[in-house]
C-alpha cells in the first residue's frame, strides 16, 4: 500500500510518540490522574502561545472554537468588526450575524491581507464598535495578516480583540499577552501535532468582564462554566482524553525543539515550498509580505477545475501525496499545500517532487528537477529570511 | 504501578482493539478515506440505534449534543416539557432556559422515575407544547425511564420526542424508529468503547422538518448545515478522526457480537453488581424495576461525606477500583459504579471484592465473600431476567 504524504493544512500528520500517546487507556476525568493532564495540557498551551491568561479546552472543531468567542463576548444587535480574507473570515462573520450580531465587515480580495488603516477608519466611522475579530492565518487563501499592526490599532482604540489562530499558533509568531489580544482561538489538529477534537482558546481578564456583561444565549460554550471547572483541574463536560494524552506529547516534542525554533522551521519550510513551486511556473494567491508559513494556496496550472480535480486524484493516487483543493469561490482555482506540524526539509522535498512528477504526467510540466533544486536553494536563505519582520513575510 | 479498574459512567475502560484502531496516522477530512471511514461509522450507529434516520456526527460531548438538539428544534419564548430524574435532566432544561426557551419542568426525587402517567397530564393541560424531551438513563441516579411507555404517550399526542440516551444507546434496548423517537442524543465515551469527543444524533424527516421552522440562534449545531455534508460523506466540520477510528472498531466488536448479546450481556452484569452491592448490606438509589443496566448508584455506607470520600480514594489508591461519587445535591451521599461498554462478568467480581475489601479496610464490612458469592448467582439468572419487559428492570 501506498504510504500517505498527507499535505493539506488540518488535519496534519502526527509523529508515532503521539499516535502512542493517543492510545492510552482511559481515565476518569474528576480524578487525579486527569487534573494532572490537564494542568500539563494548559500549562504547554500558555507557554507556547505566550501568555498568562487562562486557556479554556472545548471538545470542539476550530468553528466550535470560533462560535465560542462570539457568543461569549457579544449581545443581539451589538455592532461589531469582522475582518475577513477568506471562508474562515466569512465564517466567523456568519456565526455573528446567526446571533444577530450587527456585523460590519471588512472583506478583501483573496490572496491579499487585512490593511491596519482600513480598520483604524472603520473604527473611527463607528465608535459604538467594541470588537474587533481578525484572523491571524487564513486557511483558504494562505495569507497571514501583520496581527501586531492589527494589533496596535485594535487595542490602541481600546477595543477587545479576539484573534482567530487556528492554522498558526504554535507555527508562526504569535505572542498573545505582548499583543494585548483577548480572546484567542486555536485547535489541535494544526500545529499542535494532535487529532482534530479539542479547541482551545486564550482568555483575558477582559475578555471574562465583557462575558459577565454580554447578552448572547450560549451553554455549551460558556466562558464561565469552563473557567469554574477549569479552576480546579476539570473540565465542565467530558473532555476528549485522547486527543488530550496527544496534544501533551505534542507540546512535549515542542519544548524540546524550542519554540523560536519551531516559528523558524515553519518559516524555512514556507520559504522552500514557495520557491519549489514558483520554479515550476506556478504562482501564488498569496500577496508578497503576507505569505502564510503554515499554508500555500497555488493557481491551478490546469485549464479547467476538471483538469485540477484530475491532477490531484493523480498524485494522490499515483504518488501518495495528499493535497488540499480550493474552498468556496476558489474551488477548482487553486490548490494548497500544507505545511505545518509534523514537518520539515525533507517533507518538503518528497512534496514538491511528488508534485512536479505529477504534473509532469498530466502534461502540465515539461522539465522536472527545478522543485526540488529551488527547495534547496531556499532552505539555505535562512539569514535573509531572519531579517524579516516576525510573523509576516 | 497498579492497573487501574475504570468503573465509572463514562469514559469508560477501551478494549486493545480499539487504542489500537485510534492511534491510526491522520486522514484528509474531505477526502475517499474518510468519506469511507464515515460512512462505515454512520452505518454502524444506524443498525446499533435500530434507525433508518440520519445520525449527525458532531466532535463534542454528550452536552454539545443535548444542546444541539435545543437550539434544532426549538424557538424563543416557546413552552417545551423537560422530565427530569436528575443532573443531566436538569442540564437539559437549563440549556433550553439559556437559550429562552419557556421550560415546563417535571421533575422527580433523585431514584424515581417518570411516570408515562404524568407526561400525558401534563400534555393535556399545556395544549402549546409541542416538543417533549425525555431522558432514557440517568447518569447521575442509575435510573432508567420505561421509554416505550413514555413514547407512546408523546407521539400519541403528537409531540416532537428528543431523547437523552447518552449513558444508554448500544447498551440499553432502543430501537428509535419503532419508538418514533425524533431526536436521540448519544456519546461515543459510554455504550460505543470508544474515547469522548464525538456526539451521535439521529434526527427524524419531522425533526428537519421542524429544524427548519425554529429560530433559536445557531451555527456549529446547527442539523442542516451538518446533514448537507454528511450527504456526501463529508462532515460539516473538521471531524474527531481518530475517535472516529476508534467508534468503527468499537462497532465492529458489538457487531461480531450481536446488539441483542451486547444488552444481555449489559443486563447481566447490572443484575450481578446488584446483587453484590445488596449483599454487602448496601442500598439501592433507584427505585425497583427502573435500575439501570449501565450505572448502579449505592447509598454512602459511611457516616459523613469526607468518609465516603475517604473510602473511594482508598478503593482506587489500594486496588486500582475507580468509582464515581454523586454529582450535585449527590455529592457525598452516594457513590456510582459504570458498568457499559467494554465490561463482562469477570469485571464485575473484580470490583465488587475489591470493592468488599475497601469497605472492611475502612471499617465498614465486617465479612467478605458475601458480594462475589452473590454476583455468581446473579449471573445464572438469566432466564428469568429475560421475562422482564425489556429496557426496565
Amino acid at each position: 500500500m501506498l504510504e500517505q504524504q498527507l499535505r493539506v493544512p488540518g488535519p496534519t500528520p502526527l509523529p508515532n510518540r503521539v499516535l502512542r500517546a493517543s492510545a492510552q487507556q482511559m481515565i476518569n476525568h474528576r480524578g487525579p490522574e486527569f487534573a494532572a493532564l490537564l494542568d500539563s495540557v494548559v500549562s504547554g498551551l500558555k507557554w507556547a502561545l505566550h501568555t498568562e491568561h487562562d486557556v479554556l479546552l472545548y471538545p470542539a472543531s476550530g468553528t466550535g472554537g470560533l462560535e465560542a468567542a462570539v457568543v461569549n463576548v457579544l449581545s443581539a444587535g451589538e455592532r461589531a468588526l469582522f475582518c475577513t480574507m477568506g471562508s474562515f473570515g466569512n465564517r466567523w462573520a456568519a456565526i455573528a450575524e446567526a446571533y444577530g450580531v450587527d456585523v460590519v465587515r471588512l472583506a478583501v480580495e483573496p490572496g491579499e491581507a487585512i490593511d491596519p488603516e482600513d480598520v483604524d477608519s472603520i473604527l473611527a466611522e463607528h465608535p459604538d464598535i467594541n470588537t474587533v475579530f481578525v484572523t491571524h492565518n487564513e486557511t483558504s487563501t494562505g495569507v497571514t495578516n501583520d496581527l501586531p499592526a492589527l494589533a496596535a490599532v485594535a487595542k490602541g482604540r481600546g477595543k477587545l480583540l479576539c484573534v482567530d489562530a487556528v492554522s498558526s499558533a504554535s507555527c508562526i509568531p504569535l505572542r498573545v499577552d505582548a499583543l494585548g489580544l483577548d480572546v484567542v482561538v486555536t485547535g489541535s489538529q494544526k500545529g499542535w501535532m494532535a487529532p482534530p477534537g479539542l479547541t482551545m482558546i486564550s482568555v483575558s481578564p477582559a475578555a471574562y468582564e465583557r462575558a459577565a456583561q454580554s447578552k448572547l444565549p450560549r451553554f455549551y460554550f460558556d466562558f464561565a462554566k469552563e473557567k469554574k471547572y477549569q479552576d480546579r483541574n476539570q473540565t465542565f463536560t467530558t473532555p476528549p482524553v485522547s486527543v488530550m494524552y496527544a496534544i501533551d506529547e505534542g507540546l512535549r516534542i515542542l519544548r524540546e525543539e524550542g519554540i523560536e525554533n519551531v516559528w523558524a522551521r515553519h518559516a524555512r519550510v514556507a520559504r522552500m515550498t514557495r520557491a519549489a513551486v514558483r520554479a515550476m511556473g506556478l504562482r501564488l494567491l498569496a500577496v508578497e509580505g503576507h505569505r502564510s508559513d503554515t499554508v500555500t494556496a497555488v493557481l491551478s496550472p490546469a485549464e479547467t477545475p476538471d483538469a485540477l480535480k484530475d491532477l490531484l486524484k493523480h498524485a494522490r493516487t499515483r504518488y501518495g501525496l495528499v493535497l488540499a483543493g480550493g474552498q468556496d469561490d476558489l474551488s477548482g482555482k487553486i490548490f494548497r499545500v500544507g505545511h505545518l506540524g509534523f514537518v520539515d526539509d525533507s517533507d518538503v522535498y518528497s512534496v514538491v517532487c511528488s508534485l512536479e512528477q505529477a504534473m509532469r504526467d498530466m502534461g502540465l510540466q515539461s522539465r522536472v528537477g527545478l522543485a526540488a533544486a529551488a527547495a534547496l536553494a531556499a532552505a539555505r536563505e535562512e539569514e535573509t529570511a531572519a531579517a524579516e519582520p516576525a510573523g509576516v513575510r
